[in-house]
């Protein structure tokens, strides 16, 4: 894909991840993150919340088992993906909505602590991260 | 702050993270994300490695003791945050770098999955998440 | 504002802007950007478009200004923004709808050439760019 | 390309353009923005310049060649694009420098106002915008 959207969103799950598999057994989640954010009130010098933000997201294959195994609702996430539109009916009214397919994600650190696992992997994949050749130039 | 130049990273940690801690107590930790793109080879349909990019990060406060406390050498992270620009002399030579200040961060659920645990806090805080007012429009 | 979702959007404006001025006097600018993402057809060889995203906008002050007077149905753009959710109802219905709060953009120059005309400016601003004192470091 | 470090800076450019030709008649423009972020001074209420971030760029085919007949120094700029990392050395020594590999960028409507003019293209092009199908939802 080529001019894409892309957009990162940091916010909270608003209920637990729906798990699905396709008839091909593909895996896939849907969720939704409600991302507020603050303005400063000069007058007070207190944060006040924003109208927050809903944003339905999907997440794909085994991300989306990892997501659904790691995450519950109120996790806080930070996410990255493309911004889509997707165009529906409903009582015969044409409906469209913006939605998020999100590429990657995690649990943010900014209010808690993780332990890792690593997770099992069925076969080799192209993307799996190796150290570079040669050091970092630091 | 307005009018920063806001940047979202994904890859992995090159080394343990470094944390430190002001004379007033402020926790900072420093570490490098590198973030390898690939480039899909059209005469043969494979994807290969591109150049990585290898972005000197700082992080502060509780956030930067969770990340010491959950992540490793080799961890894949998703982070956000601002560019910034930094002059140093070096053997009376001017540097200049080009480095990250992280506001979120958190472990990548790409090949993996993780345990959250809430981390301990000392006292309130005026950007914890509660649930919004209603539920979300879905 | 802090915790903002930032989004970067480079597009077509799908007709004219509309202009209009609060009863105080701000103006705002109202228009449609649509954004065509390609995929690359790996059988054929060829881009093919996907579909594409309509991202609601506004705009506000100055910039409404320059923009109305610069911009046709069709401009291609590059626009930096927030996005924003709206509810509102129609016909006894609760609706959702998520935009973008511009707060930068301009004519893309990937397809066009532009003759630049500063604004007048009714005063001084405290945004207005100065050059940095010293040279940059290169 | 999967997995770039993308990247929107809004800020102004330093010089002119530099406009060079590859021997294979290919045009690049080299250039860099300085980037200044504000400050709320929550005493006075008033807006400081923070440091600024000079990021060097370079950008590709007819977009450059627009982009030089079009901008001069101190233009503002919104551009978006790529993060990537360059090696080089300097008298025996090992220097790195981040670059932006820019995509699309366009001059500021915040203070200017602009002609656009369609620049002269040879031949088709598989990136050109067209209407899409249909009418935008809205």
């Amino acid at each position: 894909m080529a001019g894409e959207t892309e957009i990162t969103v940091v916010g909270n799950l608003t209920a637990e991840p729906e798990l699905r598999f396709t008839p091909s057994g593909s895996a896939v989640a849907n969720f939704t993150i409600a991302s507020t954010p603050r303005t400063l009130d000069r007058q007070s010098g207190t944060w006040k919340d924003g109208e927050p933000l809903f944003l339905r997201c999907s997440l794909w294959n085994q991300q989306a088992e990892n997501l659904a195994e790691s995450l519950v609702r109120g996790s806080r996430v930070v996410a990255r993906g493309t911004l889509r539109q997707r165009s529906y009916e409903k009582d015969g009214d044409k409906r469209t909505v913006v939605e998020m397919t999100v590429n990657e994600i995690g649990p943010s650190l900014r209010y808690a602590t993780v332990k890792v696992q690593k997770a099992a992997r069925s076969g080799a994949q192209d993307d799996a991260w190796t150290t570079p050749a040669g050091d970092p130039p630091f």
